[in-house]
């Protein structure tokens, strides 16, 4: 089966709106099976939406549409494909029933303009919105399918993964796809591919290798084609052993791993705790712990000490440090980790300080220059880096090193 | 001028890399008048990519090619655009200086495939790369241009700004396009739209209305296209002047502005300080007020007190007011907030506590039940939300709502 994907919305072709849905599409339908042929950004405008829905259907036999379903004046894709199919809206009671349910969340009354969300193309199969207002459409004409979806990425995933890919696998003969994603941290994408080289010029041909960096982090994917399952999984499974032995040390996780969320499972597995006391991650390694639901079970806090004063007074790192070796320095990344962890009584602490920049840079430490330490029952380790010159990798690229030290660590001690 | 936009790589097509250049560059085309008629994104297949530059070339008159410009194997754009116009590859020595700078600056040694990024097809102007190692491409023929530009983000948008911007508006006559962003906090797309409904009726036909929503902000932009600059801005600011009589409760700032950006600005003007006691917002407020560069100037840091012991020690919030009205409660916020601007002696402080789910939520307190205090000199102010059941976006919100609470005190203030 071969897909495309139609987004619509001038936003996206004169504005500021980034598409985080095709590249999520493309993933979930690749995982089953279903190539895409092309993405296609459009604007609001009738006949552009009609023209291309019909030139994606001269290609492709599975054609999905994001966007323009919103309840304002600019959103025409219902009445657009009304339009197409020569087809009336239609009232659908368990479409307004869902409206009803999220608008008394927020404690808020339906508008006329949301009730007309629940009105819906006669000749659709519906597809519920449990997160949003505006539900989906699933079209068949002539063999093709047509679904149309909203924008907005959370309601647009919750209907893939509820229904849309649910129902799929009923209209045709899926290959096996096997998908691995190795998470590497710590190394750039030159030098790994430098590395593993040999390694990859050995995969064989249905065994395709793609890089997928992202700051901090390059994420390596082998995608296996074939007919057995089982064959794909042992040949995919030797490539990743025989990775390990070349780039082990890199390797933290895989698939939809995160370092919050693997240092997570950690802790709540041996019912330890974790602190953090941070300089120039201002924060964000505090952000990434909490993201992961439930991780007030093994987190306490962060002290994020963005003054000098904060240092000494909360974290107790002592005055002469501070004089003698500056903030970012060693020693008093190796206070202010032993001091949150004493003040906070928690099992283990990371501590940070460094120099995000533009500002702040020194010959002898320059914008970049960031410490790290660990910290955990009896010892604190600690580490150095070159973080280069842009504030937001900077600061993103420290709280990836900092995870990662602090798994190690734990991964070391059994 | 019409433009299009293609992406090239496999990892849009099949994977999880986000496409967020398009959005970048048609944005900043749309800025200087150029419209975009296309953006798609095509595999890593030197075919495919031909082939997509003879269809841009039959409808467009400057082609933006993003991607494919790696040191890795699977990066095929160089070599293809290459055999496309017949060429060979020629070694620059000033592009080889960039490889070199961008390795030292890591403390690293040039690679053998890194010094091959140095070399670029013979009838390219070279479009150097100040923080990359891939240098850019402009090509001419037959009345068009073509650009290849790397797909990492920061270094194609180092490119454009410096080069393939600056170059554009000698090729074409540009109409007068005027953009105005309006940006709001607290009010949801739909209750926004019902709102303004009139004033959005009235819009004449040269001057466009978009709404481009993200997570606890709505922007509205208005594109005004004429010939008359003068005119165009006078009729676009008494919009926005009636606009604000209708939402201006909503509206915080305009174009690039955001929350933390405006705080930072208003508390280095005043020479005042911030601190801040965060529960359910898990460091995101800090890292927002951290992600602005000088920071550091105003803001002393942020007491993360996910735990119950943190708020009692740390805080000073009263053991009393957590057993009778909970950690997620008005008092509990109040005596957080006023507990660190103390600690911390800060002129401002801001305090959350929240449930930011799945789990926690009660029939009294369900998921989403926020409580927010901004407490300054003389008074502590509080506010209490229902942020919907989503645990990245209630993060998120509190984060907004609070930072738009301390904007809206400070500027009460004066």
């Amino acid at each position: 089966m071969i897909a495309e994907i139609i987004t619509i919305g001038d936003e996206i072709l004169i504005g500021q709106i980034v598409d985080t849905n095709s590249a999520w599409i493309a993933q979930e339908l690749n995982l089953i099976g279903i190539k895409i042929k092309q993405i296609s950004s459009v604007s609001d405008d009738e006949q552009h939406i009609i023209k291309s829905i019909e030139e994606a259907k001269s290609r492709a036999n599975l054609i999905l549409i994001t966007g323009g379903l919103g309840p304002t004046k600019d959103d025409l894709t219902k009445n657009t494909l009304c339009k197409y199919f020569n087809v009336s809206l239609k009232f659908d009671a368990r479409a307004y029933k869902d409206v009803e349910r999220l608008f008394k969340s927020r404690g808020r009354e339906v508008t006329e303009i949301n009730r007309k969300q629940a009105e819906l193309p006669e000749n659709c199969k519906p597809i519920y919105n449990a997160v949003g207002t505006a539900p989906g459409m699933w079209f068949e004409q002539e063999g093709k399918i047509i679904v149309s979806m909203p924008g907005v990425p959370h309601e647009m995933k919750e209907m893939m993964k509820n229904d849309v890919l649910k129902r799929l696998p009923n209209y045709f003969d899926a290959p096996v796809i096997l998908h691995k994603t190795i998470l590497t941290q710590g190394v750039g994408e030159s030098f790994l591919s430098e590395m593993i080289s040999n390694w990859e010029d050995e995969l064989p041909n249905h065994i395709k290798l793609a890089y997928l960096p992202a700051p901090g982090v390059v994420r390596l994917r082998l995608s296996a084609t074939g007919t057995d399952k089982s064959i794909l999984t042992k040949e995919v499974d030797d490539l990743v052993i025989k990775l390990k032995e070349i780039a082990g040390k890199y390797i933290y996780g895989y698939d939809e791993d995160s370092l919050e969320k693997l240092v997570g499972e950690l802790l709540l597995k041996r019912k330890q705790t974790l602190s953090l006391a941070e300089s120039c991650s201002g924060g964000y390694i505090s952000h990434l712990i909490t993201s992961i639901p439930g991780s007030s079970a093994y987190y306490k806090g962060s002290i994020v000490a963005y003054d000098y004063e904060v240092k000494t007074k909360e974290l107790g790192v002592k005055k002469e440090t501070l004089e003698k070796h500056g903030a970012v320095s060693e020693k008093t990344v190796i206070e202010m980790a032993e001091g949150v962890k004493e003040k906070l009584n928690t099992d283990y602490s990371v501590a940070c300080s460094g120099i995000a920049g533009p500002g702040g840079g020194t010959p002898d430490k320059p914008v970049g220059t960031v410490w790290i330490a660990v910290s955990m029952p009896g010892k604190t380790i600690t580490k150095k880096f070159q973080l280069g010159d842009n504030r937001e990798r900077v600061i993103r690229e420290t709280s990836l090193h900092a995870l990662n030290m602090l798994r190690k660590e734990m991964m070391k001690e059994f």
